[in-house]
């Protein structure tokens, strides 16, 4: 294989003692003052510069932005200059030259607007390899935590028959066939919860790294119609144990970030978010704070009498609202798990508190950004969870299989759900979710 | 968090220095002689021996198989024994039983047949305990062999557009609402390998990890409608590189597994896979042969003059069966890579050799599963590649993006896809794809 480039600053020094290396890639800047092309493989954020001889340089000024470009030569160390090193070109191994009336990214700095109606072709803006190694390296370390937690990495099913939560509008799985393909009508999964908590009374730790789906006609920033999710579920836990594992995973994924991945986050910080490595560095630094519901709800209650919410009624029984969010992350300077919100106000499987009003859950609230991860412990109750289901109008006779586990040696447990795209919108402060993910999905859009 | 079997066994001595530790887990064997309990957590596929005084015997004798448990205790050193420590118990902290009219797996030994239409309680089983394990392994082992090779993990769409190879029948993505929620028909995805391709013109490396599906109403023990594929891709690579790179990682996978699943592998030998350790460990000190598509017909027309396959009629331009792979892999004694097929049986993106009969490809013949990964470089002509797809009467109206990618300074390229439940089937001996993953999907099913 070709040397990358990466491979070239990394062992510099070694690779100049060679007489030629091959090194491939595509044309950021075209030639210059006869003589200079720098060229990006994808191996890192960083570009290598070519220079070429004259007798060279007449068939290289034909090469455009973003041509494909394969060249030996020899490295020259150039410790003096910005780059450590350059490849003096011998030779050139093969050339592909864009067609410009099919490349509608020729210009430098795009609009991301414009760049996103061409998703076959983000990979060759630089924002875009940015983000796509930023988001590469989250999935990294998300995987990574899990392993050393001890967790099993297992596979929830993405056609299912449940709805997890009785929330949201699904897609529907169907075939030409007159006569159905499965038994049940099958639906597109919203969460994989459900069946991690099937396998984890027996495995005793696992997580998901999975596709999820909602059919919501949502035009915002903030929703995809399909996303993935990490989904973590573990035996014999309680619920202060499930927090401090979230706290631990965040900041887990944003030291590695900070050592892997400076460079990618420079180049957010001078594109459009000022001070994100800082910001990033302090929650980092930062104890989580851990506030009840009913607590976060009198501190509403005193700013509502100073700063006028939008929604400005502030009871106990509310949902907070993303206002309200924000302002508490405002409050304590930094992340907060919100913890024993009203049993009403959540998911059936969510296990109540003795006081009969509250479950055993929380939410983790960021700065800017609002609800990052939901989690609890499950109710381990057959009658009570048959109970709430019933209360919130869910069919549960396609859940039986669920509700049977508690009559089964079911181990007390609990679990999270983190929104990996929201997650990688915060860590890079990109402003829409769509950017996050190669191919977006959402309303009337489905071209690539 | 309670203490795991796994950590008591890695670190007995020191564990055995503590007071007190608390265990949780599923009791294995229930009571004997008044006195010993065998619990096992997930943590690893050994149990931890518990041994009671007389007075709790008596609490102790109401629990029955696989009914959950936390305990503490003192550990104890046994040197003597089969197994190096034992736990034994002081508290009794929680209990929690089976109700055994609710659990059909109560025996021991339990026929898989039977266990398959429980797939909710498989985790309580230890073969499934062992399998899901060897699961996470392999998936692991996949994403670090990756990470070490500088492949960006990319999530390619699940809801698409696209029919990438225009084969197999295709599951619909609808909603309830008369309107449609997508611009197009939006359909399951049956390979990311066109969507990685786009990625790979700028990221270098890629790979995904990502569910696929089929709508074939097939009942054999090889398919399902949901199944987990690994596909890579490459910029700059050429045929001979790509096959290495698929040797590598089969190995990398196999060798993990003889270091770190042991204990499961042997649990599968002394299950009903005799000598699958042997057979593991042959192919990872093989060399995979590399055979022309033209060779391997001509030692199917030898043997086939000996050995009568179901399908004699052996000819150069004729589709491999799978008797016929399984002779090359006996022929070979091992792995065999099958080279250059004819183009016409191959997908129209697969690069045309300059022969013009051939493609530049391979299939990977594993021996009793047949082919396990297939690969090829892809067609990097604009007007070849639209040819090849007219040929096979492909709409590739909505693939103008897929074409487009060759006049925007495409750097030639080239991958594989690996189906994971295939190589798990291989891995672990198990004989029905059905028992690979935790919640298959295959017609006339859905219950869970």
């Amino acid at each position: 294989m070709l040397t990358t480039i990466q491979e070239i600053y990394q062992s510099a020094e070694k690779l100049s003692q060679q007489e030629k290396i091959k090194v491939g890639g595509w044309v950021k800047s075209p030639i210059r003052q006869d003589k200079f092309i720098e060229i990006n493989d994808g191996s890192c954020l960083k570009n290598l510069q070519l220079v070429c001889s004259p007798d060279l340089a007449e068939e290289l000024k034909k090469i455009n932005f973003n041509s494909s470009l394969i060249v030996s030569g020899k490295l020259i160390l150039t410790p003096e200059r910005t780059q450590s090193c350059e490849l003096q070109i011998q030779q050139i191994e093969f050339i592909n030259p864009v067609i410009e009336e099919n490349y509608p990214l020729q210009k430098k700095n795009i609009p991301l607007k414009v760049v996103r109606d061409y998703p076959h072709l983000r990979a060759k803006t630089n924002y875009f390899l940015a983000l796509f190694r930023l988001r590469h390296s989250v999935s990294k370390s998300i995987h990574e935590f899990f392993h050393q937690e001890g967790f099993y990495y297992v596979a929830t099913p993405i056609i299912t028959s449940n709805d997890a939560e009785g929330a949201g509008e699904l897609f529907n799985v169907t075939t030409e066939n007159k006569e159905p393909f499965f038994s049940k009508p099958g639906k597109l999964t919203v969460s994989g919860q459900l069946h991690a908590e099937a396998l984890v009374q027996g495995l005793g730790k696992v997580y998901t790294f999975s596709p999820c789906f909602r059919a919501e006609k949502s035009h915002t920033t903030r929703h995809l119609a399909e996303f993935w999710m990490v989904e973590a579920e573990i035996a014999f836990i309680g619920l202060e144990e499930v927090i401090n594992l979230v706290e631990k995973m965040i900041k887990k994924i944003i030291n590695n970030l900070l050592i892997n991945n400076i460079l990618e986050l420079e180049y957010f910080e001078n594109y459009n978010q000022k001070e994100i490595i800082t910001k990033l560095k302090k929650i980092v630094s930062a104890d989580f704070k851990k506030v009840d519901y009913g607590e976060s709800v009198k501190i509403l209650d005193s700013a509502s009498n100073q700063k006028k919410f939008v929604f400005n009624d502030i009871k106990w029984g509310m949902n907070l609202q993303s206002e309200h969010e924000k302002y508490l992350c405002q409050h304590f300077s930094g992340p907060v798990f919100i913890t024993n919100y009203p049993a009403d106000l959540k998911a059936f499987y969510m296990k109540n508190n003795p006081d009969g009003k509250t479950a055993a859950c929380f939410d983790l609230l960021l700065p800017t950004i609002g609800e990052l991860v939901g989690g609890s412990i499950r109710e381990d109750s057959y009658q009570t969870l048959q109970e709430k289901a019933d209360k919130q109008n869910l069919n549960t006779g396609g859940l039986s299989w669920y509700l049977d586990l508690r009559k089964t040696g079911y181990a007390p447990s609990g679990g999270f759900g983190l929104g990996l795209e929201r997650l990688i919108m915060f860590l890079s402060g990109t402003e829409n979710i769509r950017d996050t993910i190669a191919f977006p999905r959402y309303p009337h859009h489905l071209e690539f």
